[in-house]
């Protein structure tokens, strides 16, 4: 078991990682049950192949589960305003807490139905995915998605614990488990260089296997962005900024794909940070070995590293007007998160649209 | 001119409270006006009557209005995802502010869509009712309503400055007038029975006249909530809850009469009062000449002090049931404002609802 503390002063908590969690639930959220319930929010398909050991893992704790349709559309003011009013048919009052029970949207839009109802209750989260046990579950920030935009309103609302149970991947879609890979491998390339080696050596195999050396991949990301949050909970320095490492250039990929299922949000990371290394080898900050390292590790999981890979074609003024719908942009500028080597991401305001536009005309 | 501070750490804010101050908007903004721009959300009634003052006041400050239809119906879902889409297609940005021109509807709708878009902007509030300048934009509780019940769905979320301008009450209707000088009544009753004396002498004359007298009600109403809410910003002791001295009670009226204008909140606040005090001397905690005090001042101003006075007539099990409505009832129990006498209220925990039943049973 692994137990890693955010320190966030009054909304401090615990990330507890360890195998067969799912089955002892009910000791590590006792806390949380006023009245010995529990209103436990799943998605079917995880509700399907989860549900009945959660509820079994939780006892004596009673499990009310309130079941959603999974998928991405989801994270809708439509979906959230139908959870609030299940939530409060159930009599939720603002000391008890809300189970997230799922991957990245049902962790988000959980969240944020916490953050929201009668003003703020609490929630702990049970990530299903690799996306959200080393990504979305730890940070607090949750959200919907509106017309503008995916992510345009939320809040930042921390958990009061997580579970990570890493055993619940066994039945992860390989393509789903490798997308949340390219987080892990994201937050070693920011600033964790000896890591970033390690996954070099045991990336495929951990992919295939599990075991001792998943846990520790998942312990070490979670761990790492625990740190990056405690240091910028609401990413007003530049510190939390770095997360964003190949999300910029990754969300205009997502656009240009409509946020489908032609390209998951992990792919789009993975395929973003060989963006940012390669604009960074071009603005002669990046040694290109260390570009190359990246692209070579991402590649040999099996993640998309070109816009061939993801089917799309070269056309930098189109992904440029997508990265403008971003809401952390300031006075109509956009900060990039780029490297100075493996494990040295800084933030860059410095960057002029034009260039990017340039860069991506003649990506391959 | 009196400024107010509302100390909460690096949440702090200033209440500025001074005749003319809309004329002169420009100033006390200016901090805020990134790029020289403001966006200011107001209702089409009080933009019709005050619009064209406050875009003058502002100048050199230009404002983006956007306009909502008045009432209370505008705090809904819909209303709620419309001004946010509003907001997006104008370019909102994290550090920009909003300014919430209007009363209580507008400021409580405004300030929830500043809360979650960009999972949270900056935002400046102008009151432009009594009730809202004493009350509802002091102390960072923003909400919508939902089919379960007023107010269930909302943020903590503080302004960045409060403008308020007696003057603009000189087109208010003189019923809005009451309603609001209930929650300065309010305030006097709770915890400064020297100003309640002071309101016995004034108040005719100041709901009558404005002036000095007026200005005086504002300020040490606005300085008590601030102060209050300084002490218990989240309400998480009981020291925010005793704001709540006649709401429990008057939400059920609220109720019973729909939330129509047959029952301003102010109103309904009055009538709560009452009940409470009352309730007080039954239970052996009050003083009876501290209760007909209380009653005779609302009444000598116009306010309802019994059902009769609303229309309604006594039936205490549909009132208790409207009461359990309540988002911060704890394990199903109801916290009850009562008091000790005039400037003497506290939390009652221990009252059981069999005798809040058969109490407002037997009212006239």
């Amino acid at each position: 078991m692994t137990v890693i503390e955010v320190a966030l002063g009054a909304r401090s908590y615990d990330i507890i990682i360890e195998e067969g969690v799912l089955d002892d639930a009910g000791e590590p959220l006792a806390p949380f049950a006023l009245g010995g319930r529990l209103i436990v929010v799943s998605d079917e398909t995880v509700w399907a192949a989860q549900g009945e050991r959660l509820c079994h893992g939780l006892r004596p704790i009673v499990a009310s589960p309130i079941l959603l349709p999974p998928g991405e559309a989801s994270k809708s003011w439509e979906t959230l305003a139908h959870l609030i009013d299940r939530l409060l048919a159930l009599g939720i009052e603002r000391r008890d807490h809300i189970v997230a029970f799922g991957g990245g949207v049902i962790g988000d839009l959980v969240g944020f139905a916490a953050a929201i109802v009668n003003r703020g209750c609490g929630f702990v989260q049970i990530p299903t995915s690799l996306l959200a046990q080393v990504d979305s579950s730890v940070g607090g920030k949750t959200a919907i998605n509106v017309p503008a935009g995916k992510n345009l309103v939320g809040a930042f609302h921390q958990p009061s614990r997580v579970l990570i149970d890493p055993l619940v991947l066994g039945t992860l879609d390989p393509r789903q488990l490798r997308a949340g890979y390219a987080e892990i491998v994201k937050y070693a390339l920011i600033e964790d260089a000896a890591f970033f080696a390690w996954l070099e050596e045991n990336g495929p195999v951990l992919l295939g296997g599990g075991g001792t050396a998943l846990h520790h991949a998942i312990a070490t990301g979670a761990a790492g962005k625990a740190r990056i949050v405690a240091e910028d909970e609401r990413e007003t320095g530049d510190r939390r900024a770095l997360l964003n490492l190949g999300h910029t250039f990754g969300h205009a990929l997502e656009a240009e794909t409509d946020f489908s299922d032609r390209l998951l949000h992990g792919e789009a990371v993975a395929a973003g940070i060989v963006c940012a290394f390669d604009f960074s080898v071009e603005r002669g900050l990046c040694p290109p070995v260390d570009a190359e390292r990246a692209r070579a590790h991402l590649a040999a999981v099996g993640l998309p590293t070109t816009l061939r890979d993801i089917g799309l074609v070269a056309d930098g003024p189109r992904l440029v007007a997508h990265m403008m719908n971003d809401k952390k942009k300031e006075g109509g500028r956009l900060a990039f998160i780029l490297a100075r080597g493996i494990g040295r991401a800084f933030v860059d305001t410095s960057v002029e649209l034009p260039e990017v536009d340039d860069f991506l005309d003649r990506r391959p």
